[in-house]
């Protein structure tokens, strides 16, 4: 329990970097994840050259975990290895719908985390770039995805130069719930968020933002409409493309 | 790593129940793994009662899992409770639409994992059931999420009856690329799978359901296109229904 109550992301990594078996080995123990029916319906794309992270960078908005880390793990949902089998036995895939890329992301994200936990408990520190998403489909290009791929999660892996910043959480009562979903007066969500927004740091990165409370510099600064939809119609065109929907 | 590489899926469990505090404190653990700009985008609905499991064993076609458990855990996507605080803070979540799920559905996903690495940690056995995705809206219905919140995980958890079935894994060349993703000839594909076909179990498998090879079962018996097709259009409708297309 202890490691998992006091994990923290790291995004600052030394210059040394991770030996390429470390990485094989932590893949190799990651792939052992519960997968759907054993199709183990992902793959990872590692890069860690100059020329690849450069390529990379700029469709992660530069954030300079991809530059600084010694990896850079693209984790994609993919059917395409299934479905080419499928083809080579002589049988339909059946893969080209929305199910079939939930199965997989589901898949893919499962074996990420573990990815991650395996690096950090052997001592590495790692990040989730969300950035993945947003521009999927330019991902895809640089790294060659085929068709029935899609990246899902992108992490970044090296050894920590920081002990990584705390990140305070909701109470449980805010994420578990008994036997069904409660209904939540105005009051009860103020009262979840209550203590996020008492949190020192958080008071002054509203104040930094210039804006009256937490929940506005989310909505308006972090995730504002005009991206998340701007984002989402090229997310539909690249499921489209890559014969999801 | 030890554990990672060894660990196995358990499906059937001890009478014995699960203490709620140790549910408590795995889900509270899990809540540090890592969330999308801390925002925290899954809430998990426990289902330990009898009447409870009993409503939700035939939405998950009666697997024995949901009624021989000590506790179900449905994990959400949820972006309700963040846009109720975003609405009681007077902004636009700005979340009804595609990316915004893409972003929920991975941090429930790396939650779930969280919770059933931690859980098998400390001793306990755990299952994902894939029909989360197949009856999404009946599920939601059971545990009355509402909209905004769409489950995305069920994870079952008890004490271990058996030691869980080996399943082989397809090698480290089948799912890990470097750089870039490679040209796979139709006879790569065949060698990345030669192993798992020649899996004594899994020719048992194939003799079993009657099919000329191991694809084909995959293809047409466990995850046929009417089957992926018919629960695509109910999921697409619940992502409607639940405001993220």
């Amino acid at each position: 329990m202890e490691y998992f109550s006091n994990r923290r992301t790291i995004r600052n990594y030394k210059p040394e970097k991770v030996s390429d078996s470390l990485i094989d080995s932590i893949i190799e123990s990651a792939a052992k994840a519960p997968t759907c029916g054993n199709m183990q319906l992902y793959s990872v794309v590692v890069t860690k050259d100059d020329a690849g992270k450069k390529a990379l960078a700029p469709l992660h908005f530069n954030q300079p975990m991809i530059e600084g880390c010694s990896h850079v793990l693209t984790i994609c949902a993919d059917y395409n290895r299934f479905a080419r089998w499928c083809e080579v036995s002589h049988t339909d895939p059946g893969c080209d719908n929305i199910l079939s890329f939930i199965n997989a992301m589901t898949d893919a994200v499962i074996f990420a985390q573990q990815i991650v936990t395996i690096a950090e408990m052997n001592g590495l520190g790692t990040c989730y770039l969300g950035t993945v998403s947003y521009n999927a489909a330019q991902i895809a290009e640089a790294l060659r995805l085929p068709e029935m791929v899609i990246p899902v999660a992108c992490v970044t892996v090296g050894y920590p130069d920081d002990k990584g910043e705390e990140t305070e959480r909701l109470g449980l009562d805010a994420i578990r719930f008994d036997g069904t979903y409660p209904e939540l007066t105005d009051d009860d969500i103020r009262d979840l968020y209550r203590e996020k927004e008492a949190y020192e740091p958080n008071k002054k990165y509203v104040e930094e933002n210039g804006k009256d409370n937490l929940a506005q510099v989310f909505a308006e600064v972090r995730y504002p409409r005009a991206m998340n939809e701007e984002f989402s119609a090229s997310f539909i065109e690249f499921l489209k493309k890559q014969r999801f929907l």
